[in-house]
């Protein structure tokens, strides 16, 4: 199912703060209404982010009323900083951002054939996500067995991404195969992406899942419930992944119970001229962690710290699962700027 | 502050449920009362439950009709019998019920003596309880130096104790030494101990917290922001140690950064005689983890899981600080039935 579909200048995309509990689709007509879906998390998910960027230039395409080329691209420049400010550790939405720039700046025809073809670019990349998750699914599922049990944290399902999802595509590519497996979802706090989406799409697609709380991992393990975890990824460095808060910690306890911990993530998803210390990691505001669905469970004033991802050393990474193969440690002793992908 | 208080017939205490927005107190006048708010958690705290259970027996002698001493005994049975099922896995629940039962089964006396020393015994208790964890926190306060960051999970503190806390209570004598210490606490998921109760009441007594989620635990020990762990216990086995769910994945994150891991406890939590395997871990139900605050936050019908507990093996454990002395690995190898505490 397409997460996010481009209509006549509209983007359409479910809000992801309102699920489970409610199918709300946004319609995205503007720039400003792209960044602030992209700033709440009604958007959110790597590769789902890049194909919004990727849309958020293009509605400024589609809706601007200029004939000058040069002034359209400025227009789409002042679009693409105002996108790529809303979060700081996602790679996926400077690299879809980027890209249609690139093509934007390379193009050569008419300022109207411009927005169209910015527009396409943007499908472009939406399409190639969507083909791309098919690959990282089909290239994973061959770790799974039958029977088999995978923990996941966050989501890094169809609604992280344009279709299908990475981790979850995964495991979508193992029940396709006639494996059947079984879930267990981390609850992913502060803003409950496991509880809210991973259940919600495994449930709709009648694959067994099971909620847990973050701090349940640990134990889960211990008691030998779990075979594998696969998680998704916000950014993959030469040294680490980064991925929603919390991944690290998975991934020492999986380490600690010599369970596998694998990493699904489109090419897009990987920076490898640069070092996990180089990489900003995004603080949100403390209501998301003294308040949950708007009730308040902490006192008033309280002192708050809200990193929303973590960096985990490729040390504990089993393998990094891509469209094209799966990367392996001696894959990763070789990770540099120079590493072609 | 005196968290279990009793006059004249009714038990006194806070209402933890409706903490930290709230401050409420029960005045429990019935054993059924008594069970309820244990079963709740509106009394909870491996300590305080069995100061709670013992004042919950003296609740049926002081308002008991009989003059026989013999149906006196069975009333008490049948309210302690009561009280233990409410929770399994603290022991300190069946250490005080079953104290003040062998108290009144040796006593000799009127049946009217019989019952103000069973509200006596159970007063014992309690006064015992505060005097130790003054003890223990005293005995940990060298553990931890100026400058240094506790991080601890769940609430081991005044709350969940008489008086002065376990865990809390050393973070408590830290400070009383004069050294400027800071207390990190996990939120700790599904009843938020941590983001309630722990912040609560250390920003009442001043001492400065931040708070986390849980799964925030391993990013900050990464950072270099955690010197040291300290946290209480449910039960203290031969094997292991009984503590709120997610403490098992808080001390293998310790161990994994070089952080020591300490468990403070009253020696009436040890229970030596078994080990881990042998002991049950209470399950409580899926809207625990599916609603938070009263409010809906995972698909309605999704699978859960929703153990309150898990066990830490000793290996984890740098030591267990007791009233008496410190406990350490070379005394834990010594652990078992005849094991002099």
């Amino acid at each position: 199912m397409r997460m996010i579909k481009w209509q006549n200048g509209t983007v359409l995309t479910p809000d992801q703060t309102k699920l489970p509990l409610q199918e709300v689709t946004l319609k995205i007509t503007t720039v400003d209404q792209m960044c602030e879906a992209i700033k709440v998390l009604r958007i959110r998910g790597a590769p789902l982010l890049g194909a919004a960027a990727a849309f958020g230039i293009a509605i400024a395409a589609y809706h601007s009323k200029t004939q000058s080329k040069e002034k359209l691209l400025s227009e789409l420049e002042d679009a693409a900083t105002k996108i790529k400010l809303q979060r700081p550790t996602a790679v996926n939405l400077f690299w879809a951002a980027d890209r249609v720039l690139a093509k934007a700046r390379a193009f050569i025809g008419t300022t109207e054939e411009l927005k169209a073809a910015v527009v396409e670019e943007a499908q472009k990349i939406a399409d190639e996500d969507a083909a791309q998750n098919r690959a990282i699914g089909e290239n994973g599922a061959a770790l799974i067995k039958d029977g088999d049990t995978v923990l996941t944290h966050c989501n890094a399902g169809e609604l992280a991404t344009v279709e299908y999802g990475t981790a979850l595509g995964v495991v979508r590519a193992v029940c396709e195969q006639g494996k059947k497996i079984k879930v267990i979802a981390d609850e992913t706090r502060p803003l409950l992406q496991g509880a809210r989406l991973t259940t919600y799409e495994l449930m709709r697609d009648h694959i067994p899942v099971t909620l847990i709380t973050d701090n349940m991992a640990a134990y889960v393990m211990s008691k030998g419930l779990v075979n594998l975890v696969v998680v998704g990824a916000d950014r993959v460095v030469q040294d680490a992944v980064f991925n929603k808060i919390g991944t690290y910690g998975v991934a020492i306890l999986a380490k600690e119970h010599n369970i596998p911990f694998y990493v699904a993530a489109p090419k897009s998803t990987f920076d490898l001229s640069r070092k996990a210390a180089e990489i900003v990691i995004e603080e949100r505001k403390p209501e998301e962690v003294t308040h949950i669905a708007g009730v308040q469970i902490a006192p008033t004033g309280v002192k708050v710290y809200n990193p929303a991802f973590d960096a985990t050393p490729l040390k504990y990474v089993s393998g990094i699962i891509c469209e094209s193969q799966i990367y392996y440690p001696k894959d990763f002793a070789k990770f540099g700027p120079n590493f072609q992908l």
